[in-house]
């Protein structure tokens, strides 16, 4: 008889704060963060976790919470553990690490989630130039449905994920990254093409000691201040994995990590009941504290047999992943299509951010005309299942992207028709705003 | 009883040169090329097309006509047809074109393609840093599926399109395109951040009046002088649809295209038998001649009522699409993940377009384990039904970008393994260099 | 702020005999079994469930449980629920009741189930000429996943679903039913020509008190002894819904349920993980205890306006459902064909039974080449998410059926090959027989 | 270079009569028919062939075509072709045939199609005895599309097959089908169960050489007469492949076919534009002439590998097939269930026909009041992509069958909805009566 119930190995109670919890939990990335627990070759094995922000958006009346958030603590992850195969020998450097999603989703009473627009200059977000002020939707979770109260006439089946999924970085690697984004935060911001149009975002998120947790080890002692001096933020997705944001990286999926430092420090958090791709509002995802039921397994010289590095060392490599067999599925979809010119009409070249960016704001335009306020798009834009491709990237000077969204999400008939066949219906209320 | 059989506005005979076809054919966008037919809404009909090159690549041992082939020429379009209603009312500016894709396919007696690399200096593609040589592949048709010789091993149903379906321009719409595109070829090299890793490629392609082909206007009056040195080249999508080049885009799929000029004029041409998201080897889609049933309805005022424009002008629009009902089905999927760091290391901000590089990068580097030549996955990568997303274009400064590639096309299982377990077999021959 | 979570209604401990439960269960359809809850439209609320033999089946090495299996016990429902509007007005006949599967799945703590081959002499299934003898598989869940010790090699995500949702009957289809029943039961065997091969199957099961289970209605007394004696059993599916056993009643599904008496006394049981369609082995499904989370809507006067009846009464009609969005998904099948001519060679006439079970043979005996035995395949079929099809019902004299079966849950190739081509492994152990 | 167009090796004159055709066609399985033509292994070759009935029934306003049907004609076949692999070496008793269908479609200049109630006393259908009267509608195709002016509010892609696919019975089984089917006929209708309910239609249709055409064997000469008498009429599928009437069996799909003669002696014919499962009113698919592209693999010794016989000799078999990957996709099902209760209330033993009967009848009440006449709906599911399937077939005394219609080839939401939400239209026109 074989063990019928995933063993739990991180407990979250949704009334403790992050630093609360029974088992400690972690905000940065460095390979001397202590493990949380041994996990087993073949083990299934639960995890809990707390929404990113640690629960200090609330589901009230207000935007303020995403207005004044303090950006320095994302994200609460739960982790690391260290993997050991059936012998007890740990999983290596070189190692290739496969871990299978056999389940998830929201913590059994916390079934809910939000999606903000973070303010201009608190975070901002893909459109930031053209949504400067913090907005909060509402979403609560039937199942595997979500709908929002402050999103009238929408409701969708969640393709529920962790935003982040990641191995320790080794100390090689930490320098490289951060070595990196320093270099690009000294970058003027005039020689920076897509800063024209996204001019207010901080060009990268580097360590700080501030609101820094680093699981058992005691804020405030030398060792604390060492790490918390070198560790890197979550914020982006890197050669670790980590806040890849791949919102197909559901049930049934398997992702396959490179390991940096012995028993590969497996980290993950940031759960997301539903993401569209780009997560366009920053804060775009429906975030929620939830669960994963996880197995993994070690390919032992995975890493040298499978992934190639790009770049000028053996670490600049990516993870690899296979898609779940339950995905949501979608017949129709009305895609919108954008090319790299900006709003201003100037030509870009073969950029197919600012082709992405035209195609999102084409898609808001035009969901605006079935009684939508923009902001209600963009935030469901950020969250529903909608998939944003490149379609074609090689047709100098423009770079085309698009952005499919499935109509059975409406309650209305959203494709164009003939004038005097579409629905005029005004959807109320609009999005949280600040107080 | 219904007309059986959809009317043929424009006939192909592949032994002909395109300028000696029986209906003109034209290979650049101006308001004035003159319609060849009318067509109205309801109407079934059928289109024939030449492939883009008009014949110029021959299914033959050698790469040397992609090396030497002389870009202006592309791409050979059929059109303009005048697309009027029931009452002979054409299509007016300010109108949507709703065009649906009934059918379509290679041409009868002229199953095959190609897919090719462009020489660096001679177009290039994404990738031309890594693939600066010419190579050329051939592929067969059985039906839905395509094989090549030269890619072994692998067998996939095309998820066939055309390449190009667009409105003809307004005299206005085409003054923006030439001046937004004259003002980037005049920008130098060094302030464009993606030509850092695409240095080779030219910026744009500007009007010339070298091998143009207006439709019935004679070649060197004065009004083909005239149009000539106007006419927009069709190489980039643009607010007219045109060479979108979004594989989707297949039967039974639906374009909502803004009309710009009395009638629409619409054009048509560069079928693929399949392409990948991106197209990434520029040359990259199966390249062929082919045919298209299509059907169109008038939205009378559907530009104004359904396309808000993102940019200085009423102009600066894009068209919409439904996707068809029948594309191929895969089940399975093998995803790769690219982060901005270009191969050198450097840490780029937020851009999509690097990302996708590295996402591509890492699935060649991937799949030449499987016995496979770099060359081979390039070419295979441009043209099979991989899906190429912008996953994450928040999370600064990541841009994370993701290929996801079907397992069934192969004949292997190409999922990584315990060492030993995977199949290690060297396919060849190899795709056709130049002699 | 809405409610987070869903109500529990009915709660359920595993370790307790279905006697003992907190809330009452029940085992029988009859008008006067009295609801357990309220339920009011729209409310999300979370009902839980013992397997179909509250438990008489256990995690062992042996089928004798199943063999001995006292099937006048079952099914172990959860409910009656009254259903009322927001008025409080209860459903009443001639309503329809849109129940929507928000969620489901194993119960927290119990992820096992079981499937089984029925004793010819005790319960029998579609196949027992061949197989008359009891065996049992067991199989774990890895979240989505299950797998058997047993049938080895073999892994699928499950559709689960509740295998009975269903009304209460009204005293007069109650009687309908009991004598259409029994009228069955009194036919000779000899009259029947499915019985022809099904022949050590009883008819139909009639109300007995044996084991009978009534909710509160405490055993013994003069309400229990006349309910028990008129109640039906809840083996057939009937017009009441009741056990249907289909299989794509899963996540986001919707069922429309007649309404016969007020309240509509919904019941809910025998969850399932995953079946075949056909069920084929009886005990066919993996058998579980589970949970169900539901939201209910009253369509006032929807069984007069929807549904037609189909028979002498008002009375015979049936329910509607609509497919939820979450289904495996599979894009290779490989389908095996039945005609209805049976073992010994015998012509029938259209009979879709007798063709399916030849199609369930056919697989079988293909299956078994690759490595398993035919109880192996046999439960498999049972369970696994296959498709049986009624292709042809009106090419006299040979109804066509069709099985199909997803490639993708073997680990090996199953499709056939030139021979020395395919893998022979023997899969053992086998599945568990009697001691 | 390869080959680059399909071999047509049977051309079709639409316009010419089945027995005037260039390569001639046959209607009858026999062995000693002659091939028409060798086709080697791995050859793509092109099929063409007239509709089932040769052009009997027309495009016109009158069913009468379709009344009195001269049923003796029926299936007009394509071929045989014998089969050889590369050295020339036949396909021999024993092997198994792959024949994958690479395309097929409508013959251009012919897309149209039709479908039709038979009279009961000629041919009848599923529903005869509801559905005594003949009837006709005609399809027209918009490439993928079909639509019929007979039955407005509806469009659907084609899942395009073949009715008939199959190989020459050898002397051996063509014994085996006489002797069987004419025992059934001789079979009085009393003792059978399920022509209580369908009881007006013959059992078994015999050879007669009435109508007989049989390739270039010349009518009136013995040879012909001998084979006349003892052919096997194509109605029903049976062992070879033949009328399966398998909807799925299209683009891309391989059937896996037992050889009972030398050569194989592949015929095939009864094009399907599109068809529901079951085809239920009989002449029930988009009838059409068509065409189709094929490539042959030989599995030596496959037959006698893959194929365990269930019945009493190595004959009684049935081919395999698996499904291509170019299916239309829906995503959103209305399921409409039977149980084997028939319209007069009487309860059926575990009768899978009699409970598709009342699923059938059930879909058809309810869409009728949608708008449709009970002709239009029963033409509808007898010819759209409809699913039926054996859901139960083992909870006794019921079987369970369930019809799922896809809801997106109305033009109406056609699911419940609280009354006076849904429209009420009339469509109008109706299917076609006889004069």
């Amino acid at each position: 008889m074989a063990p019928l119930t995933p063993r739990l190995v991180v407990p979250i109670d949704v009334k403790k704060k992050p630093w609360e919890q029974k088992v400690h939990l972690h905000n940065r990335w460095h390979p001397d963060i202590p493990p949380v627990a041994d996990v087993t070759e073949g083990e299934l094995f639960r995890v809990e976790m707390v929404d990113c922000t640690g629960g200090r958006v609330r589901d009230d009346n207000s935007a303020d919470d995403i207005k004044f958030l303090d950006l320095t603590i994302v994200h609460y992850l739960s982790g690391p553990f260290r993997i050991v195969d059936a012998e007890g020998v740990p999983a290596s450097p070189g190692d290739l690490l496969a871990v299978e999603i056999c389940n998830l989703g929201p913590l059994p009473g916390d079934e809910w989630g939000y999606t903000g627009i973070f303010e201009r200059d608190n975070g901002g977000g893909f459109l930031t130039d053209h949504f400067p002020s913090a907005r909060k939707a509402i979403w609560y979770f039937e199942g595997i449905y979500a709908y929002s109260p402050q999103i009238p006439g929408v409701r969708f089946p969640g393709l529920t994920h962790p935003g982040i999924v990641g191995t320790a970085p080794s100390v090689e690697l930490l320098n490289i990254w951060n070595e990196r984004e320093r270099k690009l935060t000294e970058t003027s911001h005039e020689s920076l093409r897509l800063c024209e149009v996204l001019h207010q975002r901080p060009l990268a998120i580097l360590p700080t000691s501030e609101s820094c947790l680093l699981g058992k080890i005691e804020e405030g002692t030398a060792e604390w201040q060492k790490i918390a001096t070198e560790a890197a933020r979550t914020i982006p997705g890197r050669e670790n994995g980590g806040n890849c944001d791949i919102k197909n990286l559901s049930r049934g999926s398997k992702v396959y990590l490179p390991v940096f430092v012995e028993g590969a420090n497996l980290s993950t958090g940031d759960m997301h009941f539903s993401q569209g791709d780009g997560e366009v509002s920053f804060c775009g995802a429906i975030e929620m504290s939830g669960f994963l039921e996880l197995k993994c397994e070690i390919i032992r010289g995975g890493m040298k047999e499978y992934l190639t590095p790009v770049g000028p060392t053996a670490l600049h490599v990516n993870p690899i992943f296979e898609i779940g067999p339950v995905e949501p599925r979608f017949s129709e979809w009305l895609v919108f299509e954008g090319i790299s010119v900006d709003e201003s009409g100037k030509q870009h070249f073969l950029d197919a951010s600012v082709a992405y960016k035209r195609a999102v704001l084409n898609a808001i335009e035009y969901l605006s005309r079935f009684g939508y306020s923009k902001e209600q798009v963009y935030l469901l834009l950020s969250c529903c299942p909608c998939e944003g491709r490149i379609s074609g990237i090689v047709d100098a000077p423009n770079a085309v992207a698009t952005l499919a969204i499935p109509t059975a999400i409406f309650d209305q008939d959203i494709r164009p028709k003939r004038l005097g066949h579409g629905p005029k219906l005004k959807r109320t209320p609009d999005v949280l705003r600040c107080t």
